[in-house]
């Protein structure tokens, strides 16, 4: 349930529609629902301005189908991440207009109606390995309803590819920067630009990148001001901030 | 030099006041300064919106004096943080218009001309021991002109105290939260509200803490997804890019 | 061998139908059986007042189904933890009164007499993946006759879902919480009630989660002090504790 | 303030000595007191069973004498643990009836009447050196009162000393082991007892002991499951846990 | 080639069945022979008492194979370690007289003639799950004709179990205690006895025990001053230290 | 495109053969191509000497395919490490003239005119087990144009073997050492000779290797200053700097 | 009490100089003395053949002394560790014959008869500034009446400094080696000879060596088998366990 | 003793103005000389092209000023780094050439005839707090005879100021990065020149920098190939690599 479903709920209540009783009813369920294994939290959008995501991961694919479909039905957009293809298989055969981006990791489902995206967001990843997480950042800005620009491969060791999409850095919003290895663009993108830069530590890179621990501890120490940090590989989170920016930013007249 | 003493610059090129060489001069002479053992970025505030701030720590008084006059003389505020007792001394002889926050180790000095604050920041502390680090933090968005609301003290061990103040959080564009010891306020904070919250991990607490590093990696755990995270201590870091996006937020319609 | 084995021994002594020779013999087996690989401690629910326990991870199916055997043989309750399918199908195959617990990993064989449960634990879980754990920590305490109350996903994110079993929390003599990602939970529900908390990091969480070592730090500096805790992921012991707490609060009026 | 003097409070609204107004001033003002950079949580009592504690380190002796002052006037017993010399100057020089322990590095204040002790707690130390953190559990277990057996200096490198003391353990509720270097200790007590027992690991030790890391992670990996572990060097976390499990455990028969 | 087969040679040498030329030339094929992957270093036996012995883990079987047959080539014995199954099908194929130790995972061939055993090493392991490292030590002291006394699953929370055997621990020249979890045991042995402990952590447990990080930093700190340590898993080196230990303590009187 | 291509380029222009128009179209395309997934830097060959490496690993082999396919094409040398053979093979498949390299992972395709070598690089390494490691650095130098010798399996365990190549080091312009374990060789051969040494710590060992940590960190602590050290297993690194040395250094006279 | 103390109590009962029940009186003190503070385990020669050690570091002045003149009372030799000058000033003052060694920071006494020293230790130290450490270790094995050789200043970057003492290597029952840094020495060391090698990782270094981390980690990975290990900058520790294998070994015929 | 003096020795021979039996005396002498803490390896010079150096941390007053006489008087160029002010004031009392750099904290002594420098250093420092580290590598480079370029100030979050001495940076045979914080700088600066770059991580920054660990990691994995890597502080480990490289760089013809 969100603000537009709330709205329309007590609209139907004013025009009397629905009973007021019953309205109570459906606001009382509200807060969450209990499935057993898991509360789905549908009260979150109206609280938080955007719905609870679905972390497939360590769950099995039933778990998640069955959450997934819950959500579906309080009539929200539902996001589900780190979905291996098992769980994308089982999902969107019970839910046929959910879509499975195999590279994000990512199943979306858009029930919202389109409306001009709100915000833009320049996703930067250092290298071609990457690109999974700065794909599941995309896929989850989009569904979010805002713009995306993705930026690839722009590391700092050919500094001329990043001065090259400079421009484009400048339009964004707000700028999500995926790295691994020694986690360095973040910092350098961080001093061109006048816009917040999250940075996304990746578990790209080998021996003492120890798992991405090292691009994390590197982003942390940024020497540029601008840029805060998520966990290492954690595309969703990044974007899901970077949203609220954006579209707080977007407003302006 | 800032955005408007530039405009200023180039009027005066206009009105003929100053000749195109001597303008073209203080150009020139913009990117930075050489002053031997630093290089001045007076340009920053231009690229990025916001001055360069002077690290005090590891830098003797006599250095973090002779880079705080330089800047100084370009006109625009200056912010020196991590100053120990003496730097500030020999700052304050040296710019008498420049204030001393001993509680947040920061010198300021304000030459703007003062406005209407942009935007609205919450600075939360989980604990007393905290209250160094959020100050840092406040003591910068105020200088760059942001309304900043301290709520101090408010640890998940004793919840009522949060939930009390929890109105005051929903008004802020963008919520600090400095914690230590186990680092579970931000995760709190984050799933009560819509905005983004930077996390700021303390090096207060003891054993385990690991000065700092237990609430910063609880900190990149959060569960709730509009946590970012920057450096231990950092709280200049956090205010640095709240203030980013509490002033794009602010100017909404 | 319990106490009350002992008694019934030691009764039989008395009336005269064993030989004090026979009883004597039996007494010196108690300590343990030597079964070359391993030394089984009869003794121990004696001692500790609880039977010892299998930990069936790292022994070979035989190894565990042998131990499981003679544990049963000695007319105890007996409990073997991290077992994998293979393992419960053999042990099951020889004993088959033995029941599997497949989410909790688990495999018990009650054989004292059922009685009026003793003491009550709360055992919550901040995620749907936390669930084996506390599954884990749940089948524990029922097998050695404590109430248990079951309360899982009620992360702090949502902290209303939380509110809403407050009530839950009251009546509960001691309370486990089972958390992975920053390990909040705890320290949450640790200054909401009056007994003591025993938290159980979860490997749970991916990147700076390091497999639990994040929730692990966070709970270890739980700003509650009725708060102490356990391995990573170990929901057996976590059991263990609450259950001597549990019985020993319970005896009271 | 306390179930007692909250009990008081309701029983002079009863029986007219003081109006429901003013009772309910009083009441209002319970959650906490906010001093600027504290907010004092008078209700803890009421909610927890035992009052919110002082952790002086990182505070002022100017701020821990005022937040001592304030929990003193609300009449219930006051703990500040961590507390240099001239802070337990300062604090007595203003409640002259505090009490300073310079070896625990406590200073306590009773005001409760002298009951009989309820519950007992023995806490044993591997080494001398282990001794402050174990006096900082009795002098906190002994406020709480509950009757403390210290048994220092029974280390597992001479076995005959705990043997010797055995059973001096089991005629506790619970049992609280101090050890640093290798930890070992918790394991062993564990194994002989059935009560729980909280291991507190110091920072006793040098080279890879790492501050006291190698005995927590020791600790944690007990081969005894009533084995439950806090924050190195936190003897008052283990005094608190242990003081609500020995009350509950002593109110039998 | 040790020292008796180069006494043989010299004896050759004097008794002229072999010329001083085709001596020389064998004596200077001692040190090592390059077979291009490898350097076998024959010479080790007479340098340092004990042959260089095979790490096959990392090795093809083909080449662990072809370093097994080179060495048996000098009449020496041949211990390989950490052999999976089929290097060692491999090497018995190659060598029929090889002996394959699946638990202990490790080839030998005993070369030399049997005498009476040099010296006596007691291994005990505190749990089932630390017997294959056990075992590796075992078959190690074996092969290099010393008696072993095998004391396993003698943990510290069943002291009695390790009290039982105490007799047998004094009767050694050297003990070599392996232990996972918390590493407790050798502390507690070391007590025990008056002879030198090698500790040997192993990677068993969970969660916080760190792959075997926990016991290692245990054993280094164990505050009996008689414990040496050896890397986590390191069996054979353990076992080798204790053969030249044994040895000289072997040939008293 | 590297120097020389570009001489070509420009000595067209000279000569009429190729328009200024057409040239300037090459030279523009010169900085990358971008392909999309991966932004290719022809450029890197004319601004740091030697030509852009692909790194495979994390790459899919159509990924890693097409990025060799494009770099071929501009006439370059072409290298790309950790290629599994699934990789190579599609790799060969499309460009017969490629080769594969299966112990060093690594795909060279050598269309340079082949000159005398340039320079010399001694590759040491500690075990047989480190092979794989010197083998990518090898094969790297070889096909940048630099003399190799290969001086393996000479560890410190055994040091005549070391001393017995002691001519072939002090012949090497620079040397690489490649070691797991204790990671002590760069040190002994850091102080044998007046080169500098290039140290690769390997993820060679066990236990307490910590995947390569413990090589890494004593390397890096050397007491031989001509130390430097590159990544765990990063063979193709410490072979990129040993060219750059081993070309400058062998232009001498 | 030593055993020769022991024989001449019972010599007295037997000559009748001391009645039984006295001697039973001494005999039954013996386990330890209980002092409050500390348990001093008198009977720790008689069980393990060496007296226990004060460890003085986190003792106070006072509280060595004590202990320190208790056990002279006892009449064996005493050794204090970790002194500190204070200490040491209090306690020669107490016991004028007990002689401090400030470069080991050690205080000895030595009581029993002087008799030709058994077994011969040498020890090694990398560099000058390990030598606190490695001169701890030579005073302890002094005291316990052990020939020592030092060898300081060794390193393995001027191998020959090294080759030139090799005889006085062989010479040795067994070896300590004292490095920081990398820690390479133990493992050339244990290459060159046939006895045991332990090796005292110390906190010498800077930067990565992590307080002496990288020399533990180092030496737990030597590739010579005949390495054992004990913790950082335990110089004592090394001794002790050194001084146990000289004497066993110096016993041969 | 370095070449020069070497060859002066032998020409005294052929000259006979040295009697042979003395010169081999001055021979014999040459490996080290053994002044019972240290033993100085005057030797390395002609081994490795670069005298021994003194590394005074660690070391008192006295044994560096004794260590740093006899270097003296062999008539090689001396450097001890590390050297606090007592230090450099004993040193300088002894050898009045002596100087000292109290910002590098190294005193050098120049003996050798001034020539022509040979090769060419740059030095880049990512911030003024770098300085220090920095300074230690231009006093090592330069005392032995290289010229220095110093670049400081000059890191990644303002890119201009480094873009600007791009061309410095061409000119020299090897580059130093000394950098804090996230260690970016050397990652940049390799993708831009085609010679070795020599990366420092300093002990700059707070919090995560975790005393410089965060820079050595992300250098470790940086994903420019030229770039090697040394102690964290080592600003002379780095220089005298780099004066290695220089030299037989600049003797290209």
């Amino acid at each position: 349930m969100n603000k537009a479903t709330l709205l329309e709920l007590l609209a139907a209540v004013q025009s009397g529609t629905i009973t007021p009783a019953a309205a109570s009813q459906r606001l009382a369920d509200m807060p969450y629902e209990d499935i057993g294994h898991a509360r789905i939290d549908h009260h979150r959008s109206l609280r938080t301005g955007l719905p609870e995501v679905i972390y497939a991961q360590g769950k099995s694919p039933e778990q998640t189908t069955e959450i997934f479909t819950r959500m579906a039905a309080s009539g929200t957009d539902v996001l589900a991440t780190r979905a291996d293809a098992p769980t994308a298989s089982m999902v969107v055969a019970a839910i046929p207009a959910a879509i499975y981006h195999p590279k994000a990791r990512a199943i979306t489902l858009k029930q919202s109606t389109a409306t001009e995206p709100t915000g833009h967001i320049a996703i930067l990843s250092a290298g071609t390995s990457d690109q999974p997480i700065a794909e599941e950042a995309a896929v989850t800005a989009e569904l979010f309803n805002t713009k995306v620009t993705r930026l690839f491969d722009v590391g700092v060791a050919g500094l001329h590819r990043l001065l090259d999409v400079r421009d484009q850095l400048t339009n964004a919003n707000v700028i999500i920067v995926c790295a691994g290895m020694e986690g360095a663009l973040p910092s350098v993108v961080g001093g061109l630009v006048g816009v917040p830069v999250i940075a996304v530590p990746t578990s790209v890179g080998y021996g003492a990148s120890f798992d991405g621990a090292a691009a994390l501890l590197g982003m942390l120490n940024s020497c540029s001001p601008n840029v805060t940090v998520v966990n290492i590989d954690n595309g969703f989170g990044a974007a899901y901030t970077a949203v609220l920016i954006a579209r707080a930013s977007a407003r302006r007249s």
